[in-house]
């Protein structure tokens, strides 16, 4: 495995990265929702929690049963076993990041974690 | 733990989002550097693998003293014995993110790791 990899990801295309950077602690993908449009289904997880990153736009998640209102700048942590749907406004398209990492996961991070070279 | 947290996150101080938003498989920070600056140190990781997501602005990393150049929607993977250090260009501000996983925990993802409900 490279020490690194980039990419430069424009478009309106969702994006998955997991496969495409050689990341083995997350997947990220990279999505762009209409206005008006929605996930066509409501889901969980097994194992990961999610983090959605709201990049541009307004938009909704419902979160068992509780509407939660999202907008840019936003982040958003979901454990794994709520279950979960995401629409963008009626008026606004939305740009978001979700990032999909094994709850639990994390031992140690930053400082502790960090080597100095 | 409850089944959701959200946070907006505006400005140009470092926020760092794990114990803010209760977050168990990463850490995600949020970050400016004016033009000109620059991380002064070169630093490595333990376990941890780092994703850098350039949301505006040009800047560059050295990976392992390897000139990377960066811009927005630049999505970069760095392994965690790589040494690395960050710097906005001299006439660009950088605004990024900086995602911690443990190198090698994610197991399933997406299709594999969604329940529908």
């Amino acid at each position: 495995m490279a020490n690194y990899c980039k990419v430069n990801v424009s478009g309106t295309d969702r994006v998955e990265l997991h496969d495409t950077l050689g990341l083995t602690g997350a997947e990220i993908s990279v999505n762009f929702m209409p206005a008006g449009a929605g996930v066509p289904f409501v889901h969980a997880h097994k194992q990961n929690e999610e983090i959605y990153i709201i990049l541009e736009g307004k938009g909704c998640m419902e979160i068992d049963g509780e509407k939660v209102a999202l907008e840019a700048n936003d982040f958003l942590r979901v454990s794994p076993k709520a279950k979960r749907q995401l629409s963008a406004d009626d008026n606004s398209s939305l740009k978001y990041l979700c990032i999909q990492v094994k709850s639990g996961s994390l031992e140690e991070y930053t400082a502790s974690d960090a080597v100095m070279a």
